[in-house]
């Protein structure tokens, strides 16, 4: 064995490597930091290549059905393409927000104690005909079967199959609770119509957590500590949202609440009420009910896209699965459980559909793509020395502003005007845009700097872009 | 509509959070990074219940199925638990691992200019009919049909899915080529018989790029770069890798190459030639060849476990979806493509197999799920002085080391021995594990430090302690 492991490091040492890559400084930061002087050009970004075109396909068949802004807009600067109805290929801008979304959503889950586990989509049917869900269900469920003939479904949620799992630890004592395990990952639902784009796919990113406690009690202050953290969640994505009262639907459990952001495409109509907290889902209120039953003053409606669900399910499940542990009397106690999922790739839409222009897309500062893009004036310009002092500028940016490495983004189509290319840093919703025109050649040279979210310009020097940056909050 | 976002905005501010949540210090790191004094502590960590258990369970029948070490160790300590033949959950210290798996693979690939896509699993039948692979796969295909009647498969690969993404560009220029499109997410393939638990499973994740070129020569210089970039990501892993010739089986194409980890449960047999670079996995081989078709020296054979695999495909799948770009003289010309696979799980499973020892799990350094354990000396003991003290060393190291924060757990089990802990942490593979025992209340206090992966153990002050993690390389 010794000698088989020489040879292969000798082997591995040889072995032809005809590309020698550069070495890493050894750092924490997820996405890839290029070396300096290795710029990001927007040139060699897939991403936008629709995007001076006018023409819009959907898979989900006319044109018509382009009922929505986020989905229109989405694949219009080619963020998402059709694959099959219902299911889209996220492309690399996509992927860089809904990675950001992901660090957001492990963070709050981790301080609230969150364990992160990664559970099979592949679900035996036995799981799911033991709560009778593999009726109950019906067609929403994506079912096939495996080579020897056995059933299986493709999660659309994780109930069962983390019920077993916990019920399969023998020796859970409620020293260890609660117990809150959570996953990102895709999930499935045979929609009768998907539509919406990303909004209402039948493929599709969610954060499903679930939650186990050793009495109703401990099970309430767990609830209300998730719910916390969806707050907190949306709160940081600057998001305005609404915690409804909402029904328990095929998932069952006592107390449910959906987490909604206001938003004229959504299916869901909340009632509201100005005066006190109470808001709730329609579908839970007597039709005849106008007032609110907590004030009892009047109610108003609005239109929500629901991008958060929580459950308390009490015993439901553990009681199926007998998913006990050892209470601090020694003797075996079923788990009170919770369920609360959070639709990543839905929020992407949902938060582009809430706080975008019918034209440009506007991303929550935190899961924007890139913060920074930068504008060089046209080859052959007046300005056109300037195109030598962005690249500079460039570098002075990610040396200076270490958290924006891989953030910066410049934009080398020299061939086409600034205004040109600022329309389309406007379209894909850049926090930043920075431009050298005519004022760059001044000395010292002052940039034109546009705030996209807040929707302001000034002109900055060097020093004035290196003092604004440094307070851009990367995740 | 602005009053109603003004209702919103009170009704988010008023909304009951019943949990204050500490705020974030702004920073880059993924792993949540606890507030000082919030210790991660071992005993709420789900994951190694099993660790004190010698009954180890496998799905897939019989105890004499956990032929490989890696599946019996990963299932002993918790790492993995089986969901159904071929399919495992993923408990919090493997995901915690893959992701920083995942964080190596996304600087591999981007540093060569990979960018990150992600395409659905579920994939329209048709476009696997065009390629003839819908009937080629047989059986190893999981098929489905949505509420329509369609035809679906889950993909196992996506040479057919990407090709028809490509080819729906129709504005993509030479001057944007080579373009290289990866994605990492989950894999399906239903083998005859699943077994060594992450190293050949039913559901799997898996890196896959896509490679998109203007000239063949242009393609085999990409197909070098790719292959250069799994190198490195091998070398930084610290494995022993063997690049092999290799047959191009389904997929297709004309030049293919295994990147195989030498290893007794390996599937493959590997012809390598001690004296010149040349190395093939013998299917490629005549049988009666016992030299080397470069060197003509003698070949000896070895076992190895395929972790990576590439193939370039020229226009077999271009043709077939057309999908071209306009060439330097303005015309439409196929793309010629290559891919490359890297088992992501299966590089894990692979990782630990070579790795550890048939006790002890041991880790590539930078993939441990966490770097540091600390161990206090056990209540009631003579050094329980120390338990206070090690507390504050937990404190301190996240202090003055902060690539670490979220890297180090307090193994708070104080009612074991600090014995019966090391042994867990030893089974675990920690890559350093810090003790608090009799010399902990020396002054100044010394502690005993082991470095699991080179095996030696030091007593160090704080001053020591600092100065060694300092250098602790985290992902």
């Amino acid at each position: 064995m010794e000698g088989l492991l020489t040879r292969c490091r000798a082997l591995s040492t040889l072995a032809t490597c005809s590309h020698q890559l550069p070495r890493y400084v050894p750092h924490r930061h997820h996405h890839c930091a290029p070396e300096r002087g290795q710029r990001l050009v927007l040139s060699r970004v897939f991403q936008p290549q629709n995007l001076r075109e006018d023409q819009v396909l959907s898979l989900e068949g006319k044109s018509s059905d382009l009922t929505c802004k986020s989905q229109r807009l989405m694949l219009q600067v080619g963020l998402i393409l059709p694959a099959s109805p219902g299911c889209y290929h996220l492309m690399p801008y996509t992927v860089r927000a809904m990675e950001k979304l992901i660090r957001v959503i492990d963070q709050e889950m981790q301080a609230i104690g969150g364990q992160k586990i990664n559970m099979p989509s592949l679900s035996p049917a036995e799981l799911w005909q033991a709560t009778s869900r593999w009726d109950l269900m019906g067609r929403e469920l994506l079912r096939l079967k495996d080579r020897h003939g056995k059933d299986y479904c493709l999660g659309p949620t994780h109930e069962e199959a983390v019920t077993a799992l916990v019920a399969s630890q023998k020796k859970l004592s409620y020293k260890q609770l609660p117990l809150l395990l959570y996953q990102v990952t895709r999930k499935f639902r045979d929609e009768p119509r998907p539509r919406f784009g990303l909004l209402r796919g039948r493929e599709f990113y969610m954060k499903d957590m679930y939650t186990f406690d050793s009495s109703p009690e401990t099970a309430q202050q767990t609830y209300s500590l998730v719910c916390g953290a969806y707050c907190s969640l949306f709160d940081r994505l600057g998001l305005r949202w609404i915690k409804a009262q909402a029904n328990v639907g095929s998932i069952g459990g006592t107390v449910s609440h959906e987490f909604q952001l206001p938003v004229d495409v959504g299916e869901d109509w909340l009632a509201i009420c100005p005066s006190c907290h109470f808001s709730a889902n329609t579908e839970t209120l007597d039709l005849s009910q106008k007032n609110c039953p907590t004030c009892q003053g009047p109610l108003t409606e609005t239109k929500g896209t629901e991008v958060g669900h929580t459950f308390y399910l009490g015993t439901k499940y553990s009681s199926i699965f007998n998913a006990q542990f050892t209470n601090v009397h020694g003797e075996p106690s079923l788990a009170e459980m919770g369920c609360y999922g959070l639709g990543v790739t839905r929020i992407l839409a949902a938060a582009i559909e809430v706080l975008s222009t019918e034209d440009c897309i506007r991303w929550p500062s935190l899961l924007a793509p890139y913060q920074v893009c930068l504008i060089p004036p046209k080859k052959g310009s007046k300005e056109a020395a300037a195109i030598e002092l962005m690249g500079h500028l460039y570098d002075d940016i990610v040396e200076a502003v270490p958290q924006l490495r891989g953030e910066v983004l410049l934009d080398d189509r020299t061939h086409l005007t600034i205004g040109n290319r600022l329309k389309d840093a406007n379209k894909l919703g850049y926090p930043f845009v920075i431009i050298a025109g005519k004022r760059a050649l001044e000395d010292p040279a002052h940039y034109e700097v546009w705030c996209q979210n807040t929707g302001e310009v000034a002109f900055l020097n060097k020093e004035g872009v290196m003092e604004l940056l440094t307070h851009v909050q990367v995740i």
